[in-house]
């Protein structure tokens, strides 16, 4: 694409048809400036299909708020919409709206609360709420879903994969097999929920995080072909290298060929005052060829290099690994944990991917709009229970139990403050027989989990550096119940309703029941719903 | 992201670190202006679970040729590179290599040949074969892969839904759960594979494909919750697009509310003198409510409309549906081939992130390095045999039958021409008894595949339209053997060598396995391995 093409592309238009034509919409029927709450929520944790996931960790927030105040209609955009016809050829997007964009079409207007970047989240919890003119809102739908949702997707991949590690190095391998300019957003993403590093240069550079990587394949090749064989190959990377020197063994045998040649050039760096950092496999049966080059690396007198291992890894192939090693290890006089402890993962397609589950289900669902200066949940009934929109404008919080670990999230009214309450009531959203009642005895602490990001489109809040994401992510994932960690069949987490909340959604429910399937009738949710916030 | 770091995160850097140390590892062993070849092809078609291809559309070339156009190391670049440090705090690279990359790391001086995209490709054909100098060739490894890799996952998906969707209209709305940015690559190849539109507004424009889209749950939710219901939703929308009425009919109930509301405002219309355009269903058993959606309307008067349907659509799913239709239709009086007709998909995650599969396995790989003014091939050894490269400078020719079907693909060695010979083998890539003999009577055509598209960094080639893709692309499909065309278990179509390119793999593969292990000794491919360019 040429850089002219990409600023339209990736700009404002960077959303779908339908926000447009609704936008228009807003603006003929005079709701534009109507104040709208929307909410950014998944409905369920990844997938893998074997496996899936007991919590999310969030991501994508800072780069969706640098979108947003780049954004706006150039006159080339508008452009764009003047020469948009319609099935009978006649113009789709009119002069009067489209003058009124020109001006008014930027996220100014915009109130943002969120759950900040690096937390541990749950299904049906909002982690972005927005609030403003209902025409502009409803435009942040797409590129609000787009990176949130593979951002949130990707750090919660990378979680798994890290505490599969048991938390030795990750880095993050996939720019090759991502989706083209996603591979920057996916390799933050990693970096946010478990990865260490990257391999992606540029992206690593710009975000602190210096890149990581030694050589390929093709390098062995190329001086085999040259007649220097794998030997040479190394020779020259040590060379150069010297105080880097990781080798990749794989490219003609590694037992026979690459970790003898690595050993040779090892011998060659010490004796030069350097010490070597390790070699990567990246091909074969992974536990015992890392078993069997720990056993030579020792022997050659190297047992502090790392191994690094690559080839098609996620959580359950390093779970493999490591169950593998620690049963066949002792075989060969290696200690496996040990062993286990000079690993690094370098993990590409799958993680990049979120292989077996490559999208969240994350929506973004319109729950209040003002109505005679009062804002009015909105619901959307479905014969799905659990799609059942939670309405109106609402708190989010997390309890913690005497444990200190997280026992529930909570949902509720604007107006209700759990944290003053003797007794709290936790609703299931669906089910009207399943609740708990908790006590303030059995709690230690309930936490606010939305925080102010923008106020009339204005940055209300201090941006967490990486580092300090991965700290609040290390602390949410260490105050989890051990059973919600788990790779397989993790514990359900609670996220539930207070009653205040649970009896303005039944509320609700009946009234559109009762009434809302007629056409003229008013849907008689005013009367039920008063203003809360 | 801000757009300075855009600029570094998306330009030359947008490649794995071990490009660059690798590149100053051929910088600094004068390696570096070495004339190399490299190939890119993958391994195995998409394999999504269930079902797996038999064929792929090739795309994303002509994004590539823009991002090599515009990728230069700017000074800003250099300065990463410059402070960046290795593991004992020394830089990792040194001012000579850095001043030469300034001036030198650029792609002017890269030759490409390539098969044109929306050609139907198979595995271990090369789609793109790269010749330059050996230090950019390399560096160029990741940005390709990424982009090539991903488009024509994506342009696969895609082709896979419309066969499945029997060419009615197919619609893209990805962009909500593709990869950040990456929404916009898969749009475009989604177009060239078999998507007819896109919801995704910006990057449609810039392709020229008007997007497509209408309204969400969220306008009926506002209507409802202002009190207007969703027959005033409809109105309004009525009352804005009269040319141009699609309108989403399950917020509250589809058969109930939604399709009734809907023929009242399509009776209004008509009155108006307008034709209305159809309904959407994005919920609930979509045969079976498309089956009666077409029987209200037809009763109301309204059999020309289109019925969309959405919601978690991919090719088996299309599939079970049409066939239920087919089922289930007549029970209702509603005939099922002009219902299936009347058909719109709808289709988003799954094809923007080519679920059950998200990544094509595409790899790039050095198959000749010059060596005293020749290309010499260049192998690598795998002991999985298919994974044991196809050496040296290489043609691709497609061979079709006298049923005018395309019956192999045949890669020679370059001084090879099948179409002079009377008698062709085509040799199985691994397998030794396995190959199949060809007179020149039972062949018709026999096409080459690769064509030149740059020769010194130049562009040599007429980037042929989206449109001229698409009509090579259905040319294509239809000189498939419909058994290959399948869904689900394609019969495997044949990629083959000459006698020739044989000889000389297993001639490299003996010569690797009896001089190669050692490390001092030369392999001796030279000797096997004169130059054939």
């Amino acid at each position: 694409m040429k850089s002219s093409d990409r600023m339209t592309a990736e700009g404002i238009l960077f959303t779908d048809q339908y926000q447009l034509t609704m936008a228009q919409l807003y603006f003929r029927t005079g709701l534009r400036e109507r104040q709208a709450e929307f909410e950014h929520f998944f409905r369920h944790y990844p997938d893998y299909g074997l496996h899936h996931a007991g919590y999310c960790i969030s991501a994508g927030l800072e780069w969706l708020l640098d979108w947003m105040q780049q954004a706006r209609f150039r006159p080339e955009d508008i452009e764009y919409l003047r020469c948009h016809t319609g099935g009978a050829g006649n113009r789709v997007f009119h002069d009067d709206f489209l003058k009124w964009l020109q001006t008014n079409g930027t996220f100014s207007g915009i109130a943002m609360r969120a759950i900040p970047e690096g937390r541990v989240v749950h299904p049906n919890v909002p982690l972005v709420v927005v609030q403003g003119p209902l025409a502009m809102a409803q435009i942040l739908e797409t590129p609000l879903l787009n990176q949130l949702n593979f951002q949130t997707l990707i750090a919660t991949k990378a979680n798994r994969i890290h505490q599969s590690g048991r938390g030795q190095l990750l880095l993050e391998f996939g720019a090759r097999r991502a989706q083209d300019r996603g591979a920057n957003a996916g390799t933050r993403a990693a970096l946010i929920g478990g990865a260490d590093f990257s391999s992606n240069a540029g992206i690593s550079h710009v975000l602190g995080y210096p890149p990581k990587g030694t050589h390929a394949h093709s390098m062995v090749q190329a001086f085999m072909a040259l007649g220097e064989g794998e030997l040479g190959a190394f020779r020259a990377y040590a060379d150069i290298y010297p105080d880097d020197c990781l080798l990749l063994v794989d490219t003609i045998d590694t037992l026979e060929s690459g970790i003898p040649n690595a050993i040779k050039v090892f011998e060659d760096l010490r004796r030069k005052g350097h010490s070597p950092v390790g070699i990567r496999l990246d091909s074969g049966d992974l536990a015992y060829l890392s078993i069997q080059a720990a056993r030579m690396l020792d022997e050659g007198g190297f047992p502090d290099t790392a191994i690094v291992l690559s080839n098609n890894l996620d959580e359950l192939v390093i779970w493999q690994i490591i169950t593998q090693i620690q049963e066949e290890a002792p075989r060969y006089g290696v200690d496996p944990d040990c062993l286990v402890r000079r690993l690094v993962y370098g993990v590409g397609t799958r993680l990049i991917t979120s292989a077996g589950q490559p999208a969240l289900d994350g929506v973004y669902k319109l729950v209040a709009i003002q109505n005679k200066n009062q804002l009015v949940p909105a619901l959307k009934v479905s014969e799905t229970p659990e799609k059942t929109l939670n309405p109106g404008h609402k708190l989010v919080w997390r309890v913690y139990d005497r444990r200190d670990k997280a026992t529930a999230d909570l949902l509720s009214l604007s107006d209700e403050d759990p944290r003053q309450a003797q007794r709290i009531v936790l609703r299931h959203p669906t089910e009207h027989t399943k609740y708990r009642v908790l006590l303030q005895d059995d709690i230690l602490e309930i936490e606010p989990l939305l925080v102010d990001v923008l106020k009339g489109g204005d940055l209300v809040y201090d941006l967490p550096s990486i580092d300090d994401m991965r700290l609040r992510r290390q602390a949410d994932v260490e105050r989890l119940d051990p059973g919600v960690r788990r790779l397989m069949n993790p514990h359900t987490y609670h996220v539930s309703l207070t009653e205040g909340l649970w009896d303005l959604k039944q509320g609700l429910i009946r009234s559109a029941r009762t009434e809302g399937c007629g056409s003229d009738t008013r849907v008689a949710q005013e009367a039920n719903a008063e203003e809360r916030t």
